[in-house]
């Protein structure tokens, strides 16, 4: 392991040339934009003071920028793991906003020791316990509880992050205290959002502006939308109205900060710190091996954890919370052609520059016109066709993206994560353990073996083989044992049972005891026990055991030899087809 | 399903013959001596008076009896089940004996409701989800926790029963108060017991007796073991000394009795009542599959399911705790001769019969006589063998085990069996997911397709072809990607890609989508996906997709097909060894 390999900057700042800077500066310019508005927003869905967005979008990117193996990933508040870490915090009670920000330090510095740790085990590759429907079930869901959770603003009213039904009786609940301004701000944007996303391009490119310019423009829509409502709201004086506005924003850095060291606030948010570990991990490496697939380079899972882990770990020092890399913003920054991770160094000088001197133009800010792009942006990750295209394929799947889905609404992001995870593992197990077998016979003149239910095929009362379609290990060995026992009660004259295993890839400690248990009973009952086509690896593992030297048969290389010498042996008839 | 499959004591009722009827008669005698002074001390173990073992022996084995598919199958209290009805109990913290007699029963009706609805719903196969190496550490583990838990009685003192540690200090502070009479009773009764069991049959037998009288009296050996201490504790007035007795036990049936209805108190012990019930099914299950395979029967998990419910149903309501089958009686019951479970009902009368006459006579049995048998019957769980020969087959599984004994030592039963199945699944999960891939070329002359790097093949430098030695499921669509764009960068001639599958047993939705966003990446690249040798089924699912619409290539009944097609198209050169 060089140095090299394990800080991705070496690599890539060596080799750093003036177009690549050109590109890089000109993506960040459009991410800074795009992520403006978006960090002010997420960290309201994840119940914090907006500043603390503006601060998980500088550190974290720096440090992402010097561990991180994605020139494309763009790193910092998402939706999902706001509308996770707005739970994990609730769920501790804290009186003031002060200890909630102390909270999502606390959260996001154990998120990235997490990460760092898993790093360094190199165990990238738990992001594959989660399926794909999982996931997507998940983020569904999630969509639909943040979704939820920005009404409230529209309506002028504030409920908390919770589940699904409860944040819908609140709602209900609060519909008497309704402030029309806020609404008619909130609904103005959506639809102002709405059509730029649907139109403007198009008109744009229409009056003659250039691909490039008209795209920007486009993007920038949710800017335009806070410049405007910031002004009527501040003109108008909207929030002697009612509206609720961003206010006061301390402008600056908030300097090197401790999280507090208080153990039973860490031990509380162990649990809430892995899953939002877990699930930022695995969406960042999604997005990133997406993008880096299509410019054909490759991402490696474990740097990502050493990069996303020191993002978390500098985000919770500099006084912001949870991040990880996002699908929207990491499409943008590939699309505007981004070449090194250097761009998202630049984002952060562009984030500290507005955190420096713009945050005072943010005071009359409506809360409303956060939530209708967050609403806008979360909309997108509703995906009905996933769920369709799911329920054609494979109902089991299907089962685990429902479960996942319902118990995310009414049970909470971390319930639903988690049941969705083993229900996944767990349906996985279930249909491997009554693995395809097949009694097979001869192809008449040739060295062939094909099942002889579907194939007029040579067979031998003497010899039965039974081809196993699937490695033999703890959760399936019970079913082969039940499915030999069942075929010699069928066929008495058996004397030579052969398995035939170019299918099995491995076979565990289980498979082993069962298969000495069979030898052993099938020698009780003068029935020798043959293995043919065994893979060289499992060979290997099995050379290991006295299992090979206690088996009451041989084992054969190929199952035509098993045939021809068993045949040729004593006690066995002639052949029919 | 005919009533008969519901009721097997139809199917064997109908039947029963004279011959029968004796074989299960003798059974019956020698298991009722062997359950006697078992039902007693396993009572003890769980904490709880001496009679609730005794009531535990006879309603549920009637019940089983009736609904349960193994003919020689003993249910009844048993030594794990006993521990870790203790540890569920304990964790209550219920101050009278009453309550906790309560609490042991809605255990049990608990248990009982679960298996029968797991037998409802034919989740027999759940018991698949432990490994042999978990349940070999974890009965290792729990016989040495109920050693540990035993020792107090020699030493005349008492602790709960805890995680080792706990035990052992407890252990070491009680040595001041050690009573000497309790010690030399127990040490006694455990010096006879072994010089029984090693010695006793063979000099019966060599003093003439015959095979069957040896047997039996050596089985008999523990109920030797306590009318002989029962009868000097009772002559010398040994309680008054310090040593603790049983004391009175009610003669006759509890009668009918309703566990209490209190809900805070069932849903205190439901996770308890799962694992009670899943450990003591896998136990059961074993033991009868065992047993049964040597006389070349079957048994039914699900019937099994029923009839455990059903006992432990009996159990809870007639003033019993949770009881499962267990290995010891139930190979005396099939070396005996059992033919139907009718052996258990006669069982039940005999343990009756105990409880109705014979009571009186047990007051001053010294609880260490007990302690001795369960002693002896725990230390011949601890299976050494088992784990060294793990230990050299497969590191992964040992480690499984491992962890299994570990954390059930330190942190308890329930943490070490959920420990040991999470880790069983995960470590099968993990090494699916970097399943064996090959790249492989033609032998040359033949229709044969092998590893490019063992033998020396004939390969294409515009055709690739990778054969999946696994199932394409969510844990390895990564690593599969992975692999093939790393295969990509190193031959950049490629225009054909043929996955060869002929042991892919399963694409499941991840992999699907993982298989059509290659296809789409290829597409663009001017590569064309191909996929040979799909297993039926694989296929008929695929076909249920869109996939294969859009799929940029073709697909091959057989690589060679695939092989010959694709060389005589355009584009693609010579071919070289």
């Amino acid at each position: 392991m060089s140095l090299k390999s394990w800080l991705p900057l070496l690599e890539w700042g060596a080799s750093y040339q003036r177009q690549q800077l050109g590109a890089d500066l000109l993506a960040a310019c459009i991410v800074t934009v795009m992520l403006i508005p978006q960090s002010l927003a997420y960290a309201l869905l994840a119940g914090l003071p907006p500043q603390v967005g503006l601060y998980a979008s500088i550190f974290p990117l720096i440090a992402y920028s010097v561990l991180g193996s994605s020139s494309t990933l763009s790193v910092g508040p998402v939706a999902v793991i706001s509308l996770m870490s707005a739970v994990a915090i609730d769920q501790l009670g804290l009186p003031s906003v002060e200890e909630k920000v102390a909270a999502a330090m606390v959260l996001s510095v154990l998120s990235g020791l997490m990460l760092l740790g898993m790093g360094c085990l190199r165990l990238g590759m738990l992001a594959n316990f989660l399926s794909h429907p999982v996931i997507s079930g998940f983020v569904t869901a999630s969509a639909i509880l943040i979704a939820l959770s920005q009404l409230p603003y529209f309506l002028g009213v504030q409920i908390p992050a919770d589940s699904a039904p409860t944040m819908l009786l609140a709602l209900i609940d609060s519909l008497d205290s309704v402030n029309l301004w806020s609404l008619s701000i909130g609904s103005a944007c959506v639809l102002v959002l709405l059509w730029i996303r649907s139109y403007l391009k198009r008109l744009l490119r229409a009056a003659g502006m250039a691909e490039r310019g008209a795209d920007f423009l486009t993007k920038a829509g949710p800017v335009l939308a806070v410049i405007v409502s910031t002004w009527a709201s501040g003109h108008w004086g909207l929030a002697e109205q009612g509206v609720q506005i961003v206010g006061a924003i301390p402008a600056g850095l908030p300097g090197f900060s401790l999280p507090p060291l208080d153990l039973s606030l860490w031990r509380e948010l162990l649990v809430s710190a892995l899953l939002i570990s877990i699930v930022g991990f695995v969406e960042s490496v999604s997005v990133a091996e997406t993008l880096a697939a299509r410019r054909h380079q490759r991402i490696r899972p474990n740097q990502e954890l050493l990069g996303l882990g020191a993002a978390n770990l500098a985000s919770g020092f500099g006084g912001g919370y949870p991040v990880t890399g996002g699908f929207s913003r990491s499409v943008v920054n590939f699309e505007a052609g981004a070449q090194t991770p250097a761009a998202g160094a630049y984002t952060a000088v562009g984030i500290l520059a507005v955190t420096w001197f713009l945050t005072p133009l943010l005071y009359h800010l409506p809360k409303a016109t956060l939530a209708a792009t967050i609403l806008l942006a979360v909309l997108a990750l509703i995906d009905i066709k996933a769920i369709r295209r799911t329920y054609r394929y494979s109902r089991s799947d299907f089962a685990a993206m429902l479960v996942t889905i319902v118990l995310t609404l009414l049970m909470g992001v971390e319930t639903g994560i988690a049941a969705g995870v083993i229900l996944s593992v767990g349906l996985f197990i279930a249909r491997t353990s009554t693995p395809h077998m097949a009694v097979v016979g001869r192809v008449e003149g040739t060295e062939h073996f094909r099942n002889i239910e579907r194939h007029a095929v040579e067979t031998v009362p003497q010899i039965l083989t039974l081809r196993v379609d699937e490695s033999l290990y703890f959760a399936n060995v019970r079913y082969l044992e039940d499915r030999i026992e069942q075929l010699l009660q069928q066929q008495p004259d058996i004397r030579h049972l052969i398995l035939m295993c170019p299918a099995v890839n491995q076979i565990d400690s289980s498979g082993l005891e069962a298969l000495e248990g069979l030898n052993h009973r099938l020698s009780a009952q003068g029935i020798r026990l043959h293995l043919s086509e065994i893979k060289g690896p499992v060979m290997d593992r099995l050379q290991r055991s006295q299992f090979l030297q206690t088996l009451s048969g041989q084992v054969f290389r190929s199952q035509y030899e098993a045939w021809q010498t068993l045949k040729a042996g004593p006690g066995v008839e002639e052949s029919g087809v």
